[in-house]
Order: C-alpha cells, then structure tokens, then sequence
C-alpha cells in the first residue's frame, strides 16, 4: 500500500476509535501492519461495550463508491467475530458525506474471491451516531428483558 | 524504553496472541508504540471469548522477580475493562520457568504513584495454561446455570 493511502487509513482508524471510545466503548486499532506483523489477522478496530463486541473493517473514501475487499480479508473479520461472540461491520468513513457508514457484513454480496460493497448498499447503511444509537438500544432491551425474565 | 527491551516485549505480545489464538480466542495486539500513538491508552492484549472479555498488560522478565509499574497504566487497563465488562490481568512471561504467570489486577497492590505485584504473587498465580482452562470452566458454567435458569 503506498504510503499516503496507509497514513489516512491510520488516521481512519484513529477517528473512528476516538469517537467509539466518546460514546463509551472499549476500542482499540490493531496493530500497525509491518514486514513482522500479518495485519490481515486482525480487525482494523474491536469495540467491547458491556461484553458486546463489535469488530471492524476500515475504509476512508473521498466520495460514496462502490468498495472491493479481497474475500480472505472479510473471512477473517467474521472468524474474529465468530470467535469472539460478536457482530462484524465494514465502517466507510466518506469525505463528501462528512460522516461514517457502518455496512453490516451479513448484508454484503461475495462473489468468488473479491466482495463487493454496493454504493446504494453503503448509501442506505446506518451514519456512525444512528448504528452505535441502535447498538446501545438493543443493549438496554436486552438487559430489560433479562430483568423482567428474572422477575419472580 | 530502549529498543531492545520494546522488541522483546512486542515478542511476549505476540506470543501470547497465538497461544490465546490456539486455545480458541479471538485475540488482538494494541498498536506499537510511535510519536502519534498514545500508546499507554489501549492494553497490549485484549482476548474476547463468546462474549468474555480479558484485558493484558504484558510483562517479560528472566526470573521470577517483583514487578513495578506506574498506576495510570493499571488505571487504563482498568478502565478499558470496565468499559467493555471484562476483566484486567497482568501476564508475565518468565523465561527461567519457561512459562507466562496470569496475575489478576485485583491481587495487585496499589502504593501511590506505583504498583507492586510482589514475586510471591506471581509466583502462586496461575500458569497461562490453568489460568485458560478456569476461564473457559467459569463459562461453560455460566452457561450451564443460564440454561437451568430457563427452564419451565
């Protein structure tokens, strides 16, 4: 990756773990890649928020576009995930938009060994702020629920 | 932190990355230290299990010895587990024994500015293998009573 591209993905990550870590996540990048280091076997961002666990892929792009990963690197986003119990997301930090998309993996085509992230599909994804909105909801259902279960 | 002794201790992460890896956690480094990185903000290990959060600061000595650290690393390490509903441990390598000790944080002696895990602690904490093997019991446990629970 030229070394331009690389600095302003860091920097994406950095955003983005700032920003989960204001809304009161546990998060953390990924160490830097590196000729010792297989970054491919990490998640670019994890963020735990009361034993929920989200693991993310990082892009930064200057307009909304349609993306292209390789396929091994989303299989092992979701084997982190798998492993770790959690839910895996590609997060589009888009220049023109001012804002984040946060793209859930279920929701992307994989076509032999490239995936591809629609530009309509990213367009309607949540913005950072609605999905980590409806992530701490489900949170507080869920432990309402488990109140009320535990009710005699 | 002289660069030898960095190196070692981005040898001791990564090592207990791939143990934790092979006995069946998602498992991820923080980023190396650099200018841009605070790096003191994120643990240097983090394992998540279905759900089950560990939070590691990595420690490599030769002998068993006592260890000293400043308190606002422990309270970082703290916080971040607090945030993520985990748990903070402290894992020493110790290459005399051959073996890591996994010392939880909440054995650990807090004295001002400093943290002392005395060598006797260490000593009587559990080796990284029976430290796993309690976590994975403790869930498989919780797991059984959740189900109890929800029975008719």
């Amino acid at each position: 990756m030229p070394s331009d591209k690389r600095r302003k993905g860091f920097s994406a990550e950095r955003e983005l773990v700032r920003k989960l870590w204001r809304y009161g996540f546990a998060a953390i990048r990924g160490p830097a890649s590196g000729a010792k280091v297989k970054r491919s076997v990490y998640p670019d961002v994890v963020a735990i928020y009361r034993g929920k666990v989200l693991v993310f892929e990082v892009k930064s792009r200057g307009k909304l576009q349609t993306i292209y990963m390789a396929r091994n690197q989303l299989d092992k986003l979701m084997e982190f995930a798998r492993r770790a119990g959690g839910e895996a997301y590609v997060a589009v930090k888009v220049s023109e938009l001012r804002d984040w998309k946060v793209v859930s993996v279920s929701s992307i085509e994989i076509a032999g060994e490239k995936v591809k992230i629609p530009k309509d599909v990213i367009e309607r994804a949540p913005s950072l702020h609605d999905f980590v909105a409806s992530v701490l909801h489900r949170g507080l259902d869920e432990f309402v629920n488990r109140s009320e279960e535990s009710q005699p």
